[in-house]
């Protein structure tokens, strides 16, 4: 007599990122993916977004094993505050190699060095309580992608992660079909699939297509090019690094992130770079413009990214100007529509050219159409099916692709953040919802690791928040009134004298620094009254209280 | 000898909206549309975005005219602040006759009562001041829309107001480009042409294709339809009407705006109803599903607006429910990508079907392509161009296209906000920047015409500023910290004792209607607070500060 089996989803239904789901089996868990998402422009002063997990916190001495299924943000970004919450309790993090290597960076940036990451191979089987984790090669945007398979005695569960069906990969092997395909033989209990592109009809193009497509539009720019595209896309940046060295440009890489990501993609054998083409951001002056191509980050239109400073004029080594062309080699993810517009906008005003995926096909998705979501279907015949990785919107067709194909309705289940599914021998179904939701973060410029204090509103409010209204005039951007200081549940606040005053001053240093650059923006406003904030109060307080700028223009 | 022609776009360039445009000979004026734009979501607080018309304010007594070219909001939504601002110098306001009539509307919400409107024919001559102004009939997705004809001794402007060249237009005659190809014979001076549209290639569909896929697509649904579109597209709601009409189905108007436009559409005979086919709102419920058609404002997903109302389960009269068809006849305005796939996707979670312009081509936009930009500039053979109505990126293109047909760069400028173009007989330049850019409005719900009290921040800044900050669970909307309220300039304030307590009681009675309501979105729940504390503010002080909500989830 089996057990029941719980899928928990924390993350990732009803919305676009943060994905993590939870997997128990006889009083033990397994987390696969914990991560995170950026937050939409009402969310004054945050961050960042995790999922609500407290119901790990409060089962911490039973979880078995973290997997990642791949290094995207989306996926493994809510790690260091997992692990640092779990303490003593938490458990070996598994996944791919760069996957791994890439947490691990992110944990040393938390100074959570004694995490314990293990690096594993697809196929190899990890014992995990009730569980064995299998990992699959898949293809995605990012390397060393992959899907697990969860085995209990009731069945196999398959969770996709984020995947497409790429025949013709620029690094590895296409997806492990052959695998999928055993699994689907062996009566797969359940598929939790991305439903990200299910809305898109079709076949997703090859990442390998790119790449001649951004070599043509490379070749047709007279001036400097700037690519930007997501750090991640270690398959990406090499296509480019190829093309520039095909049409004789160097290379230099803009933004920490990019920088980063290069590192561990060389490091790893994922990325090949020609000698002598690397250069670095204060020497692209030196070169004539026909001999650069720089590789930014921005791509979404991030507030802080090289890019948006640089359309913003505020970029310390690169000033763009007429004559530059500027490659967006991504799409906006659902929601940064605005910020990539503005940046975009901006770059027309400079006088640069842009060109966007509209204009030429230099971008392909890493997440499946419609086509290889009813492929996955067909391969691994599940069971049940529970949609993940999408708004409603996404998941309602995902499983209308699932009717498509024969699978019937009763047992494809549109779930919720926090809804259980519980599947025991006699069938399917949700139950009790548990707590789920979100955890804004707040913090400092992440540029600077020395000063990685990113905080949790709700389990670290002990620090309480300080609230700071600015009031500027629109036309020059100059103060026009006493700013407005507010705190409230900061510990120490009473034995520093004056220190209102200070913050007042502070402010009043901050705009002026931030008119100086000819910072403008009112969120770009925000994010620089905010940064020179929290590091003047933890200098003064060595305390991290929320601080919540609120810029005022009359 | 003739004078210098200055040419000074207040708002529009550089922008989607606010479009407002001076027009300045021998030192008298005409004002070419006095427009408004929707704010972003950083912009907290703020309901409408005016253009900075200080230039006016110091000119009032030079202002021969104001011309509107047409009724939509970003083109006659600023006129009750002008004309309020110019009191008894305010000139007199032309336009056609469904313009004038939305207009008068509009200032009578506003107890604008005193303000000379006149309505005009195409064809007709006016004199203003050293300019004759003539209207010349276009089409758009609003009847009665205009370019305007501005003659000077130094020869003729022709701005084009919105406009797409529809060979086959639902109601009225096409543009009328016999008098354009007449102006472009007669040496045409400046064409100030509409850049909406210039990334989009080819002709923009014909509004009259629209109808049959919309009775397609009704004809498929099984329950109630639910259509959103712009309320002042009167072609549209007949085509809706229409369609309801063939398929046996009731129409019910749902939103303020929907209601008054409708209104004062039949009431010129733009709209014509089936005897007895409109019901109200309340009586939705005593019709079977498969014989209602409601029409609603919210296709732009605004925040108050009865779509996003009913996919928040927040409208009194009709509650969403699974098996509903709701069709979006709109697209999203460039930075409303967000908050329309927040509505469509609240949809998806009632379990409605959606249908957008991806779906099915039940959307024709009211901008004209690139190829009827071009046929605009090969009609009117213009002298120099400007082109407005465009963020730089479109702006840019415009310019591109006038080079294309052969205008030579030099002769075509690439404008800003407060740039004034000056042309004499020597020639065309841009002279020195005069003072341009936002003001932000802070109001009230305008669903209670009695409470309108739209608020301008910089000129009527004497009432002061309340800000609060509301702590709030995120797990069930509670307030989990006491209210804090910073006022500032607020007349008054002192005399009024206990008045901050009130507030704070104010805000906690707020914030459990709203609980009780389920409302806990962010910004619902702002915009809330919002209303009811300037409500109350008002009637405690009978002042209108401003009111600065903000909620704080922990």
């Amino acid at each position: 007599m089996s057990s029941t089996l719980r899928v928990l989803p924390l993350g990732g239904l009803g919305e676009i990122g943060k994905n993590m789901t939870v997997f128990e089996y006889e009083g033990r868990i397994v987390v696969v993916d914990t991560g995170l998402r950026f937050p939409t422009a009402e969310m004054l002063g945050i961050d960042l977004v995790l999922p609500d997990f407290s119901y790990l916190r409060d089962r911490a001495q039973d979880i078995e094993a973290i997997v990642i299924t791949h290094g995207h943000e989306d996926h493994v970004g809510a790690l260091p505050w997992v692990l640092r919450e779990l303490g003593a309790d938490a458990p070996v993090v598994y996944g791919g190699r760069l996957t791994i290597a890439m947490a691990r960076s992110k944990l040393d940036e938390h100074k959570l060095r004694d995490a314990e990451l293990e690096d594993v191979d697809p196929g190899e089987e990890i014992e995990a309580g009730p569980f064995t984790v299998e990992l699959i090669h898949m293809t995605h945007s990012i390397p060393d992608s992959c899907a697990v398979a969860l085995t209990t005695e009731l069945g196999t569960v398959l969770v996709t992660g984020d995947y497409k069906f790429d025949q013709t990969p620029v690094d590895g092997p296409p997806a492990d079909v052959s695998r999928l395909a055993e699994l689907g033989r062996d009566d797969l209990l359940l598929l939790c699939g991305d439903s990200t592109n299910a809305d898109r009809p079709g076949f997703s193009p090859s990442e390998r297509e790119v790449g001649p497509h951004l070599e043509e539009v490379f070749a047709r720019a007279e001036g400097r090019i700037i690519v930007t595209s997501f750090a991640s896309n270690i398959h990406r940046v090499q296509q480019v690094i190829d093309a520039a060295a095909a049409l004789g440009r160097k290379v230099s890489l803009v933004g920490r992130s990019m920088r980063k990501n290069v590192n561990i993609g060389r490091s790893l054998g994922h990325i090949e770079m020609p000698e002598g083409i690397l250069i670095q951001p204060q020497e692209v002056e030196d070169w004539p413009d026909h001999k650069v191509i720089v590789i930014s980050t921005g791509s979404q239109g991030e507030p802080l990214s090289a890019l948006r400073r640089m359309a913003h004029n505020d970029h310390r080594a690169i000033k763009l100007r007429s004559g530059d062309t500027v490659v967006f080699s991504a799409t906006p993810i659902p929601g940064n529509e605005r910020a990539v517009g503005e940046t975009v906008d901006r770059l027309y005003h400079i006088g640069c050219n842009v060109i966007t995926p509209r204009e030429a096909p230099i971008h392909a998705s890493g997440h499946g159409y419609v086509e290889e979501l009813k492929l996955m279907l067909n391969l691994v015949k599940p069971r049940y099916v529970l949609p993940v990785h999408g708004d409603y919107k996404r998941i309602q067709l995902h499983a209308q692709l699932a009717d498509a194909v024969g699978i019937h309705p009763d047992d494809v289940f549109r779930g919720e953040n926090g809804l259980p599914l519980e599947i025991d021998e006699r069938g399917a179904r949700f139950g009790e919802p548990e707590q789920s939701g979100m955890i804004f973060v707040d913090g400092v410029d992440i540029g600077d690791p020395a000063d990685v204090a990113l905080r949790d509103r709700r389990m670290l409010s002990a620090d309480g928040i300080f609230i700071v209204v600015a009031t500027v005039s629109e036309q020059d951007g100059d103060p026009v009134a006493p700013t407005e200081v507010i705190f409230r549940g900061v510990p120490f606040v009473e034995q520093a004298d004056g220190l209102v005053e200070e913050i007042r001053l502070e402010v009043d240093r901050s705009l002026a620094n931030a008119a100086r650059d000819g910072i403008r923006q009112i969120d770009l406003l925000q994010q620089a009254l905010h940064d020179d904030l929290a590091a003047f109060v933890y200098d003064r307080l060595r305390r991290r209280p929320m601080v919540l700028p609120v810029v005022v223009e009359v």
